[in-house]
């Protein structure tokens, strides 16, 4: 998104072992990013930001005030002069953005010279993290509110202005409609909503004159705020100001932004109805989530779209995924020899360099597993190829497309998995060649340790 | 932070919004950004985000291609002729960073006319809001760590790069000692810290000899990780490896990143008291936050150090703050008529340009009130001006003083307001001339509407 030159945002321990790794060794290596496990009620995770990926690794360098920076800290001149030339030379594979994800499958899978691995540590768990989470909550919000158009409102109160962006690129990809965020909608060409505040009606001398004003400016396809007042006396406003300016029963709808949405909507129902006004939609905003949305929905709420702020935009109950970024494979006598963590048995980690075969039967997805990279299972392999020897092999899809691959593959997961709340387990199992060299793995380090 | 021109970041309603006030009125107004409520187990709020808010609006200009986007989307213009020009003409008051906020005072508050108010409510409240929370999150975790250092370790985990780059620099502000993140390091000139990950151990042959390169490279002013196996014979290997290329019992510190904090770190500190490592620190790190580490110290667990990460990146538990942008004041023939809003009870407003005065006694803070602009009331006023006629009057002080103002204040601040679980409410009152003012206004809506 910036253009600026990331190569600077890393943990600072990935410097100092770069240092060593650059003064002892620099063997060839595997890391994988994963997540452990999924946030409470979540049933799967929908891949994203990938695309920001590809563009920090293709333009990843350090400048020459980041040197100087860095020797200021300490750093030695012929590491600085190594770190001059660096570039990303190694092999990338990754899950496609809009792709499931589940529990200890890698979404990345990097093979490069250990300090190259080490130093996009942290640009990868962040990128990957957050845009993952927010297209997974979106995808649970547009499933709670049964298909209904959701539009994300959450640029006031993302984390940050480069979080506001990525929140409405993600929820696009994740099933959201558009979103409320201007700068995201150029950037992105994203569609772009959003009609007026309180602080209008307010400035007005009266509610009716503020919606006729506005009516006369901006014709019947609009929406008009309602509850500034009282929602009830708004809405036989905007229908008065309608008919003096429309002069017809036609205005798109009416936001509800404060109140009982259930009572409210439903009231808002009838006087619409009750007046002509049956075409004229009902979104409602404030304060939403999928619990919120799945529970005025049951109770008979009477809403046509939804605007989702803050819980959408900083994934509120799950605002980080537990993700992790490991070694998982070292080339040492000319072979790689697979690597794994064990201090805790809930941290222990797979081995090797490994492969996501995903399976369908009946067009449903009815399991993955993961096994060696070169082991030849039936299920589609899901870790992609998206650079080769430093070189971009992949060209990544339009947003629209990855929208539409969400949607896809929403059709193909049974709906357990996607339930709300309580979803059943996603079946992910470990192949045997797998399992086998885990327990090889774990003797050998018995030894060591 | 970055030098991006924000003028696009707002919500879509802002511009119709404003195309509106440009072809009916556009009066001078004032609006306040103020938070809610507080999060549940929050005391207080620590002001943060100012020096970027200044940062704003003086750069604030629509560019070429900014107006050309919202020709496509459908603007006069004449409307985009009058945004090309548009710059920042008003006055701007705040509460400084640093200083302590409480439900209902206002943060900001903008005299301006009412189209510049209205377009820079998204950007006012993303940051104000984010930083704010964060640098309240932060003193909270060292407040929990009864003034052990505590260090920002979120990068990987924040909402995105800018927010990374907002973490390290409001906990900073927030009593954190520094972060892991390089470049906050380098953009705000913070303390960065950080050694090795457990990949570093895993490329050695054995744990021991890792450690050993560690130290022939850095020497014994550094931190070993030391549960990448088994935290006990990682901390023997430590000592071992120390005395055999140290050839003292001098280490700076062993880090732990998983399994029981308590037992581990009470098991490491006897092995190394036992074996003359007595100035040796135990840092910890993994899935800590105020609660966290509130138990494991009340449970004696002997760590001197605290690495913060995903719970301080993203406030974990409190995410977001409730904030919000009102309308609070409209100049109508001449005078300020005050405005506020009513629709729910509790999202009622408090009407009118407003001041904060803060009271102390015995260099003790003990009360706040929130009275008229106007008012002259004896304690501290809070709101200072920043703007003046789109002139900035107001040199942001380093980050330094804001921090040791942080750390002034919180002395100042009754221990019971400061409790990380269940603490009292600071007594914020309204003024009686203010509560004049709101029964007033809440007479002439009731005739309105």
């Amino acid at each position: 998104m910036f253009k600026r030159n990331l190569a600077l945002f890393l943990d600072f321990y990935e410097l100092t072992m770069a240092q060593s790794y650059f003064r002892k060794r620099n063997p060839i290596v595997f890391f994988e990013l994963f997540v452990r496990k999924l946030p409470q009620n979540w049933g799967y995770l929908i891949s994203a930001g990938l695309e920001d990926i590809c563009e920090y690794l293709l333009n990843f360098h350090f400048q020459k005030e980041d040197l100087d920076y860095l020797r200021k800290k300490g750093f030695d001149q012929k590491f600085l002069d190594y770190l001059k030339s660096l570039r990303f030379s190694g092999d990338l594979w990754a899950i496609e953005e809009g792709e499931f994800v589940f529990p200890n499958e890698p979404i990345l899978q990097i093979k490069a010279p250990l300090i190259e691995g080490q130093i996009f540590e942290t640009f990868f768990l962040n990128t990957i993290n957050f845009q993952t989470l927010i297209a997974t909550k979106a995808s649970r919000i547009v499933k709670s509110a049964q298909g209904r158009p959701m539009v994300d409102f959450g640029a006031r109160r993302a984390q940050g202005i480069d979080a506001s962006l990525k929140v409405a690129r993600a929820s696009y990809i994740g099933s959201a409609v558009g979103t409320s965020n201007v700068l995201a909608g150029k950037i992105y060409h994203l569609p772009i909503f959003g009609t007026m505040a309180h602080s209008f009606v307010q400035v007005f001398p009266d509610e009716k004159s503020a919606f006729k004003t506005w009516l006369k400016i901006w014709g019947k396809d609009t929406v008009l705020l309602v509850d500034t007042y009282d929602t009830l006396k708004g809405t036989k406003n905007a229908i008065e100001a309608t008919r003096e300016v429309i002069g017809k029963k036609e205005l798109k709808g009416v936001r509800l932004d404060s109140g009982d949405p259930v009572f409210l909507s439903k009231k808002v129902r009838e006087i619409l109805d009750k007046n002509g006004f049956k075409k004229t939609k009902i979104f409602l905003s404030s304060g939403l989530d999928e619990y919120k949305i799945d529970e005025i929905l049951k109770k008979g709420a009477k809403v046509d779209a939804f605007g989702v702020g803050t819980s959408l935009a900083v994934s509120d109950g799950a605002p980080a995924l537990d993700s992790c970024y490991k070694l998982v494979a070292i080339k040492e006598n000319g072979i790689f020899q697979p690597k794994m963590k064990i201090a805790e048995k809930e941290k222990e980690t797979l081995p090797g360099a490994k492969q996501v075969f995903r399976y369908e039967k009946d067009g449903k997805f009815v399991k993955d597993v993961i096994g060696l990279k070169k082991e030849k299972l039936s299920g589609k392999k899901m870790l992609v190829q998206i650079f080769k020897k430093g070189k971009l092999l992949y060209k990544p899809p339009s947003l629209e497309k990855i929208r539409k691959k969400v949607s896809q593959n929403l059709k193909k997961l049974p709906e357990k998995y996607q339930k709300i709340k309580n979803p059943s387990s996603f079946p992910v199992k470990v192949s045997e060649k797998l399992l086998k060299v885990k327990k090889e793995v774990l003797k050998l380090i018995k030894k060591k340790s």
